[in-house]
């Protein structure tokens, strides 16, 4: 790894730091206590104009889970490190390493890193986007049917 | 791994298999002959309307390298697996997993893999883009001014 700044590049740190990018800061995932989350961060990685999107980094750790939530802005997601399950609809989903996701608007979705792993993911979304929907009492008895995402979910 | 198909989910390969995405085609890097590279393929892993860009998936063979060239259009660049070195403008360095990198608009580069590794990068582009130029004598000439850049560039 090249120790000179660089005008271009963002070095990924040495495996004895913490994980993340020089440069890049790491940000709260939401405002505390604005939506039911556990133990993530967020990080953009690159957000140009031209491009319309965002791509960024979560990292939820071992134990930890997002928001369960919806929106009509598709989320596009890639595994970058470790493990753990993915809701999508109604699909409760192990996930891992470079596994790709597709979030499809207005599908309630959550990712919970397993209980001995990280999960870290990119999630490319659109700069112009609807804010998330929380559920319902009554959109939560709906969803609650299945049993296995039932069991998933964390609210 | 979960082996039932998925609505939402494209699993990546496990790892004694080839490296890639199930149902995620492996294309060309270009047409042969359109321009000088070697040993590039193509994976397109996201294409949103709504995004209005493109996240392509590149891996460069051991020893081979993509096409210097440049274009008003933004590469937003993040390692995916391997090393090797990138060209961006004067600059040449190593870059390894992770790294991410960013081309501006009319900026030359080039990616190499390092001799013993691969090289497999995220791309994120526009949809709507320009053609990549290709350099002409006299832009070489400019181009090789730099002894760095000259011995590193393969044209």
């Amino acid at each position: 790894m090249d120790l000179q700044a660089s005008a271009y590049t963002r070095s990924f740190r040495p495996e004895d730091e913490a994980y993340g990018w020089d440069g890049v800061e790491t940000l709260a995932y939401k405002e505390e206590g604005s939506a039911p989350f556990r133990a993530v961060t967020r990080q953009v990685l690159f957000e140009e104009a031209e491009h319309g999107c965002q791509l960024r980094y979560f990292e939820v750790e071992p134990g930890g889970h997002t928001t369960l939530e919806r929106h009509e802005h598709v989320h596009a997601v890639l595994v970058l490190r470790g493990r753990g399950t993915s809701l999508i609809g109604e699909e409760v989903r192990e996930i891992g390493e470079h596994d790709l996701c597709r979030v499809p608007p207005l599908t309630w979705h959550q990712f919970r890193a397993a209980e001995d792993a990280p999960l870290g993911f990119l999630c490319l979304v659109s700069s112009q986007r609807d804010r998330p929907q929380l559920p319902t009492p009554e959109d939560l008895a709906i969803i609650r049917r299945d049993p296995s995402v039932a069991a998933f979910i964390r609210v």
